[in-house]
């Protein structure tokens, strides 16, 4: 038994996309300084949290980080842990189906029917062992079938900021897994994010799940499937692989990558694929997609007031405050995300939480780049 | 016409009252940099601006501040024009009643008829020539007469926070002010802070000022009514006064202050006198008295915000943003007020901009002495 597990972790390798620029957490969040580098749920980024929460289930050497240039040094600073060649860097973001296909290669080119868990960097998840007991099960069916599996969250609520997959019926696996309680159904189709009424409709059914963006495959599966679905992709990673141990590998990377276009791994591949499959599962997971998620993640007073250290409230209710240089104080409010940060100062509408980018992309356009 | 002028302005003495602690400017304002030290209304400060104004009145080593020990570094540092021994500190703060009565001793000593124009430091007036004018006529009648003279603003919308005079008949000057449009009316009462209906009321008829606390009188005759109305006070400011040349002046002076109780000279004084009288005028007075009285005087934007600098609104309205450090963004805000130091934050709503002070007192109560 022992030695079963410690193959099936030997085989298993963690890709964590760790690319985002989360400018929904802005002030906090920065070009330099993204989500996945905060530590807003712990005292521990979430990309810490998100590779020790898979360390039980993959050993350390396996666990790669796919991230952009500019935060490089961020997270190469934040993981001194992590061996150097374990972070790989795209020149442009290309969204997610270059990125997984990047890092499928690099998976390839170590182990030969190498076995990678695809992990956004930037989410939380409350129940870690029951995560690890899903990515456990994934792993080894796909270890015997070429699947391209997917995490189906089962929701709690009628979110309108997520994707929903519409789960068929159970595929049989050709192996017994035998000591795990999950299954594996087939995907009917994803559903971008719904109206509310929508929402409401499809949380009734217990055929539709959140879409997370965690996958379970094996390297040569997905690089395969990219190659019938994407080839103009599929030509530029092999391109790209030849010329890894080159010399003028960085070059030829930047070139052929930038001419990538940018697709998202589910619109790419998952929509299209019939080797797809989805393992429903209940393990407290939340995107962590705005300042409104994240205040219903913390603790609350009695009024509703998530304040933290000595920040004061004086007849307001249903606010989330975050100071990093000193005190907040409300007064008469209601309602509101009051952060504040060496430089800036954001105030806005817990319904209007989704529009903090706006404030990015004003800053963009009016060449505000200290504030980016 | 020339010699005239210049007779009354060596006469006059202007005794401008800075000792306010303006906790409802928080976090701008702080113990040791209280409201009048401030730049709320142009570049320079509320203090600075009261100098001005009264300068083409009352010759520089005619000007006086009385402030409290606390403030007195940051009055000096503001102020290198003005003589030190210009700079009257009280040892404790006992109300204006202590404070007039402490201002009068001096200009008494420095001329025998001394005229004194008692100015708080914190307000503001738009409207600097009709404000002169106003002087120059209470000035000059109180130089013909012992009168306890007092502004009475034109009320121009019904303000509940506010105290109101009710003016009466004429009063005939015993000496014609030929030069002036100006007249003086005898004072009926004073009215305490009105109710909305009330002060709907008082605006109606013509009889009604706001009660602005500046104040024309030969110092001989407030400290002759402070004598009959206060005579502990009285007893007091004469051994203070007969101290004041010896080498113990200003344990004596701390020492007798203490005692004193605190009372404002409305109600020491004014509510008594038979001497008093007000002259009704239109100078564009605010007493500055909140956020909210700051942002009905400051510029907006087509939607109703009062934004500086680079600070960012995105669908909000009727804010007003003060940044001293960075940036700040509204989104899907109303009516607040938002302002941003190097260590605090203040978010609220312009309906309770009377409540700042309730942060101040809470700060206190909690020990949180730095953001005081």
């Amino acid at each position: 038994m022992r030695l079963f597990q410690l193959r099936g972790g030997n085989m298993l390798y963690a890709v964590i996309m760790a690319g985002g620029s989360g400018t929904r957490f802005w002030p906090l969040s920065r070009e330099r300084r993204p989500k996945q580098t905060l530590p807003l749920t712990s005292n521990k980024s979430l990309l810490r949290e998100t590779i020790e929460r898979i360390l039980p289930v993959v050993k350390k050497d396996n666990i790669l980080i796919v991230t952009v240039r500019s935060q490089r040094r961020r997270i190469t600073s934040l993981l001194p842990d992590i061996p150097p060649e374990n972070i790989i860097v795209e020149p442009y973001a290309r969204n997610t189906a270059a990125a997984i296909g990047l890092a499928a290669l690099h998976v390839k080119r170590r182990l030969k029917g190498g076995i990678m868990v695809v992990l956004p960097a930037d989410h939380t998840i409350s129940d870690s062992k029951a995560f690890q007991g899903v990515i456990r099960y994934g792993r080894d069916i796909v270890k015997h079938e070429d699947r391209l599996l997917t995490l189906g969250l089962k929701p709690h609520y009628p979110e309108t900021g997520y994707g929903y997959i519409e789960a068929g019926k159970k595929i049989k696996q050709k192996q017994k897994v035998e000591t795990h309680k999950h299954s594996t159904r087939t995907i009917e189709r994803f559903i971008e994010k719904p109206s509310l009424s929508k929402a409401k409709e499809l949380l009734k059914s217990s055929n539709y799940y959140w879409n997370g963006g965690i996958f379970i495959w094996k390297a040569e599966t997905i690089l395969g499937e990219i190659d019938t679905y994407m080839p103009e992709l599929s030509s530029g990673l092999a391109r790209i692989d030849k010329s890894l141990d080159n010399k003028s590998s960085s070059r030829t990377l930047s070139k052929i990558y930038k001419s990538f276009s940018k697709v998202s791994i589910d619109n790419g591949i998952m929509e299209k694929t019939s080797l797809g499959g989805v393992i429903p599962c209940n393990i407290g997971w939340n995107d962590l997609g705005s300042w409104l998620a994240l205040s219903e993640l913390v603790k609350m007073d009695e009024n509703g007031n998530c304040i933290i250290g000595n920040d004061i409230a004086i007849a307001s209710e249903g606010c989330l405050v975050h100071n990093s240089r000193g005190l907040t104080a409300l007064v008469g409010v209601k309602d509101l995300i009051v952060v504040t940060t060496r430089d800036a100062t954001l105030v806005c509408s817990k319904k209007n939480s989704q529009d903090v980018k706006k404030v990015v992309e004003l800053l963009k356009a009016r060449g505000l780049d200290k504030y980016l």
